[in-house]
C-alpha cells in the first residue's frame, strides 16, 4: 500500500479528524485503527446515534457528505419531512440514507451486540479498510456546563448551535467505563500514534478521559503526534476556538500545545503559526511547520505523510 | 357532514377494508370508528410495523400510494437502498416517508405508550377524522400453519408471498388480549357495525379471536353488515380465496355467508354474485346485491352509503 512500516493509531472525532483519518487510511490501509470519540452519541427519535463514528466511517467509504461535513453525499429528506409533518423533532437533521446505519446500529445494539461488534459490520459492508474502533463499548456522554445548567451535547452542539458559553465539560460515564478491549490488539507493530485535528475538548478529551487511556497511549513508547486544530487563532470548522476562549485558555497553537502537554511528543502546527513555533516548543514537545488545511483530498494524504515522517523522525531521535 | 344519523363501527383489515373505511369516513367524519387488525403487526429491524393500521391511517389520510396498496404516496427509497448496501434484509420494504411513521411508533411505544395513544397521535397529526382503534393493545400475532412448521404472518405474506399452503391459523396472544379500552367509549348512539370487505381469515378473524369481541359486537343490539372480499369466486387482492380453498371453505360468497353466520346480519355482495343470493339467505342473513368493486374513490362512498342503508332497513324491520 505504501512504504511506510508498522501499524498507526489515530485518535479522531469529527470532520477535520476525519480528513485526516482519511489520508492516513490512503497510505496505510488495513494498517490503519481509528480510535472514535463517542462522547457525542445520543438517543434520538428511539435511534443510537453515533456523529463520530459515521463521520469516519462514511469519509473513509468515500460517501461522506461533503457540503454538510456529516451524513451520506447523494441524501435524501423524504424521512425529516414526515417526521415534520408528524409534529416530531427535526432540529436534528437524519437523512434517508444515514438512517439506515442508525437503524441497522440500533437494532444491533438492542440485540446485545457491542457498538464495536456493529461498528465492524458496518465497515466491513461499506468496505473500510482501517479498523475504526469506538473508544469504549461503554456509554460516555459529554455534557456541557451553561449558565442555564447542564445540557446533553447534542443540546448544545446542534440544538443551540454551540450559542451558548462552555462553562464546563464533563464525561459523564466516563469513570466506570472501560477502553475498547479490541484496542489492545492493534498494538502489535505499532510504530506511531496520531491525535488527528479535531475538537480537543469535544473529540480528544472524551477519549482520553477513559481510565487507563493516557497511561496506555503513553505505555506503548512510540511518537504520539498531534495536528492542531486551530490555525492562525482560529478553528477551521466547529466551537473548538470559541470554547477555548469561554474556558480561559489561549486560543493559538500555543493553547493546543499546552492543552496536550505530558501527552505528545510532537505538534504539527500549519504554516500560519510559524511565529509561534519557538513558544510550542517551549511546552516540551517537537514542532512541524506544514499546511495542515485541507481543502483538498490531496491534502488529507499531504499531511498524513507530514505526520508519519515527523513521527518517523521523532522515534529515530528517542532511540540515538 | 351527511344525511346519516349515529355513531357506525367499522372492523378492517388492509386494502380493501381501508377503502371501505374511506367511504364511510366521507359520510360519517368523526362519527365513525375503525376497528383495526393488529394481528400482522410485527418487529422489523427493530421497528414496530402495523400495516394495517398504517394502511387504513394512510389511505384515510388521503396519502396512501395507489399503485402498492401499502405505503405512502410519492414515496422514495434512500433507507432500502442503504439497508440493502449495509447487507440488511430487503424483503419486507420500508419507504423513506414511511418509516416515519415505524420510528415515531417505536419510541413512543418504548417510551410506555399504549398503541392506540400512539396511533391517535398519528392520525390527529395527518388529519385523520375518525377514531382509528387498534383492536387491542396488547400483542396478537397471526401465525401460519404451513407443511414445514408455523410461520410468522409476514414471513408468510411477504417474505414467501402467500406461495404456501395454508394448513391452519393461529392467533398467538390472542386467548390473553384485551378488547381496546376506547372501544366502549364509541358505543353511545351506535346505529350500524360494519365488516369491510377484507380478508376474513387475516384480517377480521384475528380481531374476532379477542376474548370478548363477537359477545361484544352482537351485544350492541346493532345490525351487523359484511361486505364480501369474495367476488365471483376470487379475491380482488390477497390471498382470501386461495386460504378458503386450503382451509376447505366454498371460495364463494355463500363461503363467506358461513363463515360470518351467527355474527352478521346482512351480508352485501356483489352483482356478480346475485346468483348466489338465495344461497346466502339460507345462512341466516339479509343479502343486498350491490357493486361492490372499489376501482375509483367514487366507489367507496357508494358502497359505504349501500352499507349505511342495508343497515338502516336491517334495523327497520327488527323494530316492526
Amino acid at each position: 500500500m505504501s512504504g511506510y512500516a508498522g501499524e498507526v493509531i489515530a485518535l479522531a472525532g469529527g470532520v477535520g479528524g476525519a480528513k485526516l483519518a482519511d489520508g492516513l487510511a490512503r497510505l496505510l490501509g488495513g494498517r490503519l485503527t481509528v480510535l472514535v470519540n463517542t462522547g457525542d452519541d445520543f438517543t434520538h427519535l428511539g435511534l443510537h446515534v453515533s456523529p463520530d463514528l459515521d463521520t469516519v466511517m462514511y469519509t473513509l467509504a468515500g460517501i461522506a457528505n461533503p457540503q454538510t461535513g456529516w451524513g451520506v453525499a447523494g441524501e435524501t429528506w423524504s424521512f425529516m419531512a414526515q417526521v415534520e409533518r408528524l409534529g416530531g423533532p427535526a432540529w436534528f437533521r437524519l437523512g434517508d440514507r444515514d438512517l439506515a446505519t442508525h437503524v441497522f446500529r440500533s437494532e444491533r445494539l438492542a440485540r446485545g451486540e457491542t457498538l464495536s461488534a456493529v461498528t465492524a459490520s458496518l465497515c466491513r459492508a461499506l468496505g473500510v479498510a482501517p479498523a475504526l474502533l469506538p473508544m469504549s463499548d461503554d456509554p460516555v456522554r459529554t455534557m456541557i456546563a451553561s449558565d442555564d445548567g447542564e445540557l446533553a451535547f447534542q443540546d448544545y452542539f446542534v440544538r443551540l448551535g454551540c450559542a451558548v458559553p462552555v462553562r464546563g465539560i464533563r464525561y459523564d460515564g466516563a469513570a466506570r467505563s472501560r477502553i475498547n478491549p479490541a484496542l489492545a490488539a492493534r498494538e502489535a507493530g505499532l510504530s506511531a500514534l496520531i491525535i488527528c485535528p479535531s475538537n480537543p475538548y469535544l473529540s480528544v478529551d472524551p477519549i482520553l478521559a477513559i481510565p487507563g487511556m493516557r497511561e496506555w497511549l503513553r505505555g506503548r513508547g512510540r511518537p504520539i503526534v498531534a495536528v492542531s486544530p486551530i490555525v492562525g487563532g482560529a478553528a477551521l470548522k466547529g466551537p473548538a476556538a470559541k470554547i477555548m476562549g469561554e474556558l480561559g485558555a489561549p486560543v493559538s497553537v500555543t493553547g493546543i500545545a499546552r492543552h496536550y502537554r505530558g501527552l505528545i511528543d510532537g505538534l504539527v502546527i500549519d504554516e500560519a503559526d510559524a511565529g509561534l513555533a519557538s513558544e510550542v516548543a517551549q511546552e516540551g514537545m517537537a514542532v512541524r511547520i506544514a499546511p495542515t488545511v485541507m481543502s483538498a483530498p490531496e491534502h488529507r494524504v499531504a499531511l498524513a505523510d507530514t505526520c508519519l515522517a515527523f513521527a518517523g523522525e521523532i522515534a529515530g531521535r528517542t532511540r540515538r
